[in-house]
């Protein structure tokens, strides 16, 4: 199906950054996707600007309680320049799950990746083409209706705005130290942890900044029985014991990671025996104890893999593999993002290209 | 201490509203309070301005990460035709409570009081005088800094918007029907449950969209033990149990509700016995078994007091006091409502005039 998308191009193009000097997130490209919601017309008016500061009501339903959805993917410039998307229609799909635990109306997702399109299109040359850069694409939804009722939206603004980021890891792929957080709490069976929503971001910040320094991100364990690993940080959290590979099953509070779902691929694909359940941070330390504790990693769309060199828990230190990136996190990281960059076969046809 | 507020007043000021015709937080006054934060600089630049749409980057961290925080309470017109708040310095003081756990920088309370009193000076004449109405006050702060790196903002806005509102009960007091949440959890202890933010209150609208036909709100039931008794829709909850009230205590899921505290108080002042502890649903349901089970209302900025007729619980309907409202609450919705119109003896001096 084709969509009528209008084009407005801007009329002042910006200085396009030196790559290696970006970071993460601070800048973006020339233009922006907007498509409007309104309670009996549905989602409408698909177009593309200039990028611009957005206009809103104080009393938005955003700014008070909290209804947004957000996605984060990326698209890269292959080694034959052509561009490609990773997995885009996965990204819309978890879009629209967490769409309807936040009671925001579904998107149409050929709609959305057809917006995504268009505007990677117009921003072509923002793509940067180095090794281990990409366009991170930040797709998300905010509830613009200004009344201070606690009821949902009537009014909804779904938006794509681009970012070119440079090589997460410019000087080789390094482990990170984490800290096993004890007093807060992500996410509970019941809440919103396994939706991609604003809150669950805010909520985490407290802990971060309370880890003890030199620990530059937490591992979350669940609320309940404050015992079994949820995630670390924002990325998925997967262990190599023994030989085989463990990752915490989808039990409604952890992001259904996309990454995620790619390297329990990925492995499968290998012979590598995956294990999606509960595992305690007890198990861990155990098999750090009896030395079978070979790899800890986390994942998500931004590092593709962080792999962990040690946890700190209780005062404890484990550190894992020497401290060192371990042998499967390396085979994973380099297949993956050769995937991305078309330097490697694609067995599964996760690239799309524009 | 004096603070230089600017004042700049609206060209344009909007037509005001027949009360009779006005519901909650729609209708908004013609100014609104503002005051800037940076990191190095501190709060700053506070000023009075013609209500209006803000403007702000797409990328502003408030719409991706949820960092905000708000308070509600209200101003009235007292029977005397003064200008009078209800205990405006428990709302910053809290306001201040919830930047510590969404990690923004604390506000100077002072500063926000003279903001605020700044704001209703120059709105004074949008403040209803009808019995039952009164003016809601919504302070608020976002995080404005446009960075997509998941961290504390550098940048803020604190924000005080006004809504004149009608009477919660144009046709007298009337008791509610709850539906007790058994799927979905609010809060849970080492969460944000106890701050007041956003998030907490996207998490809540699905329960109550899913809720059975003609339960207006739900009860929410604790996270870990799905058992114990939190809140009700955005209210503490308070029961009357054979003479005794309980209501839950303060668990760091739950919020400290300023109207709770001003219940727990009044009851202490006229020698009702109050209980802050633990209270399971299946106490309930067997206190309405055995008939001990005598009022049962919510407690809020809104409302004031919200009587409970009905409670239904996995498939049993607990009807309480013959669904009506009960004595004990009627007491003290009468007394809170003419300590704030100045009908009634203040005799905790809650009232702060302007």
């Amino acid at each position: 199906m084709a969509y009528s998308i209008a084009i407005e191009r801007t009329s002042a193009p910006k200085t396009k950054p030196e790559v290696s000097r970006i970071g993460f997130g601070t800048i973006f490209t020339d233009h922006m996707f907007m498509l409007d919601y309104e309670t009996g017309k549905g989602w409408h008016s698909p177009r593309v600007v200039p990028y611009q500061p957005i206009t809103l009501d104080p009393a938005a339903k955003v700014f008070h309680y909290g209804q947004t959805v957000f996605e984060g993917l990326k698209a890269f410039k292959t080694a034959d320049g052509a561009i490609s998307l990773f997995r885009p229609d996965m990204n819309f799909r978890r879009l629209n799950r967490s769409n309807d635990r936040l009671s925001i109306p579904p998107l149409d997702e050929e709609l959305a990746l057809a917006g995504l399109k268009t505007l990677i299109g117009v921003d072509a040359d923002w793509i940067p083409a180095e090794e281990g850069t990409s366009l991170y694409i930040r797709p998300f939804i905010i509830a613009t209706q200004p009344t201070l009722g606690v009821a949902p939206s009537r009014n909804y603004l779904f938006m794509i705005i681009l970012s070119p980021v440079g090589a997460y890891y410019a000087e080789g792929i390094n482990p990170v130290k984490i800290h096993v957080e004890s007093d807060y709490v992500r996410a509970v069976p019941g809440g919103v942890g396994n939706a991609k929503t604003a809150g669950n971001y805010a909520a985490g910040l407290k802990a971060q900044e309370e880890a003890p320094q030199g620990y530059s991100q937490v591992l979350w364990l669940d609320g309940v029985h404050r015992k079994y690993i949820e995630e670390v940080g924002s990325m998925n959290m997967f262990f190599k014991i023994n030989g085989k590979v463990v990752t915490p099953a989808l039990n409604g509070s952890i992001l259904e990671g996309i990454t995620r779902d790619s390297m329990i691929r990925l492995l499968t694909h290998w012979g590598v025996p995956v294990e999606q359940r509960q595992i305690s941070i007890d198990e861990i330390a155990e098999a750090h104890r009896d030395g079978t504790l070979e790899e800890a990693f986390g994942t998500g769309t931004a590092a593709v893999i962080s792999p962990v060199g040690e946890l700190h828990w209780q005062g404890e230190k484990l550190v894992i593999g020497g401290g060192k990136t371990g042998e499967l996190s390396a085979r994973l990281y380099d297949t993956l993002t050769g995937i991305q960059r078309g330097t490697e076969p694609d067995p599964f046809g996760w690239m799309v290209r524009l």
